[in-house]
């Protein structure tokens, strides 16, 4: 019983299991349901078995052990930034597998928890993780690189968010503000962490008596357009002149929210964000953000994560570190010197 | 050789052949090479066809016909209109099919032609098309659901856009617009050619000695901000007092590129777009637009598709048709009075 050495195609196995070439087909393509025995049917499956025959990706998955797709993990597709990751993430596993055609597989749930399963259920051959936290169960084996987690293990890319971060607490602090309401995406995700750590203490170190207050919401643009039109007067009476957000959603979101509240930006609040969304650059004001480089975060960790499926065992590397830089636009300015009254 | 009532495990899988559960596990998981004998692998493939052992997915998916995936063809995922389309499928899929576990695989490529190789492949068992003419090749009978392609035939869910497209006509007639530069997408899409059409012959029917005049770009936001910043002189030279766009990521780069050239919205030219996507809201100044139900469309689509999955040879019926609106902002005023001299 020994395999030939040309592929195998359906005639062969037709030949094998004594069943016509349409009889192959209907089993191959899941359509034996009355039309074909079931003893005609297995006596297929073991010619196929036995010839190696690679119908299609599913067949040819459990021949190879390959499934020859890469799941991206993200938090939400709507959200600009996982989108550019995404679009770079699809062109790096494109371009690191040429002649393979990895396809990426975007598991993505709006403001809910993704779906992991068709990690565990071995659908994948390697997952980029841009969700914190988010492992797949039962695979300890399983090809993983995270994207933007500073505090993850393994293999990973990630962005200086800190440098962006002390070049915004600088822009601030030359601009004369004392105090920040700094508005954080309510997920406990190193990227955060950081972002908010890195920014306080640099607005410490170079405004005495700094102030540096925290609020949260979810990361989209209707959860903070919500709460800063609530808001904003307590931000303005505890005495901000400024809000940070901690990503580019929020910062559009309370831009909306202090519009639709009656507060001018940036004469009475200052907004800035993290992100550069291409939305920043046209939203009223523009917004001052931190560019964070996210198509370029989705490619590196494609060709990284191609690299580790090729070689399970290939030691893990320093991580790559994506530079960040401060963009100003219209939406900071000097602070108000009137605080608003109750 | 009668298959056993009760599902198949490894360790069937492993006495038929008379191999140790490890091995077993080798082979399905594709670390049978440097570890397994060809001969034993070959033992170890029969007893799994002749068990109807599932292993995995891909297992599940050659022994069923069915890949549990069903793919979104789309024009580019960083566009906010498609990512919510996703987001729409997505949660419709999981929706429709609940229990067996369907996935969404995206399939977009920024600006180029997506990659329909998977499609033909069989790696889905449906594709929902939001890319007008991109047909899978070679699988004629695969389930298709066609979105926001009023030309299509088949299964599809559309949009009313020639409804919220005469709206728009209609507020600009009645705030006295006569000359209309209409920028199209350069794609020849049948929703882009209805909503031209309708806003037109709309247009036409208000205004007595209307223009509608044109011009066209890649469908994104940097495409139509480079066009505006070139052209913009040019359009307000030929009478046009107001551009509308096909799309809100053009209408949106519009806005930034009059920005740059220093041309007042809506003082100088008034600027409108369709999709309503979140950031039309947020815009300097926030756009008048027709808003086109994305989420709908994708969620009512993946239910459609799922239902064509489940019973290929349902009759097609009546095309779902969701509704248009205008939505009028800030980006719409009066026309200018005095035209720009050269």
């Amino acid at each position: 019983m020994s395999r030939p050495l040309r592929r195998a195609r359906a005639v062969d196995v037709a030949a094998r299991a004594g069943v016509s070439v349409a009889t192959v087909s209907f089993v191959v393509n899941g359509k034996a349901e009355g039309r074909v025995s079931p003893a005609t049917r297995l006596r297929v499956l073991d010619a196929i078995a036995a010839l190696g025959y690679v119908t299609d990706a599913s067949a040819r998955a459990l021949a190879t052990g390959r499934r020859r797709q890469v799941a991206l993990l993200a938090h939400d597709m709507t959200n600009p930034f996982t989108a550019q990751v995404a679009a770079g993430a699809a062109a790096g596993i494109a371009e690191a597998t040429e002649g393979t055609g990895h396809l990426l597989l975007l598991l993505a749930a709006g403001l809910a928890e993704p779906d992991v399963e068709p990690v565990g259920a071995a659908t994948v051959d390697g997952v980029l993780i841009n969700y914190p936290g988010t492992l797949p169960a039962g695979r300890p084996d399983l090809p993983v690189v995270h994207l933007d987690d500073p505090a993850a293990g393994g293999h990973q890319v990630s962005l200086d968010v800190a440098v962006g971060a002390r070049e915004l607490a600088g822009h601030l602090a030359d601009l004369g503000h004392r105090h920040v309401l700094y508005l954080d995406g309510n997920r406990p995700w190193s990227t955060f962490v950081e972002r908010r750590a890195a920014f306080a203490a640099e607005f410490a170190a170079r405004v005495p008596g700094a102030v540096v207050a925290d609020d949260r919401c979810d990361i989209d643009l209707g959860s903070a357009l919500d709460l800063a039109t609530r808001r904003s007067a307590d931000w303005r009476r505890s005495g901000a002149t400024v809000v940070v957000a901690a990503t580019d959603v929020q910062a559009l979101g309370v831009l909306a929210g202090l519009h639709a509240a009656g507060v001018a930006v940036p004469a009475q609040l200052s907004v800035a964000g993290f992100d550069d969304i291409p939305f920043a650059a046209v939203s009223a004001p523009p917004l001052t953000t931190v560019a964070l480089p996210a198509r370029e975060l989705g490619h590196r960790g494609a060709v990284l994560l191609a690299g580790v499926i090729e070689d399970p065992d290939a030691p893990v590397g320093a991580p790559t570190v994506l530079p960040a830089r401060l963009v100003v636009r219209g939406s900071t300015g000097p602070p108000a010197t009137v605080t608003l009254s109750a």
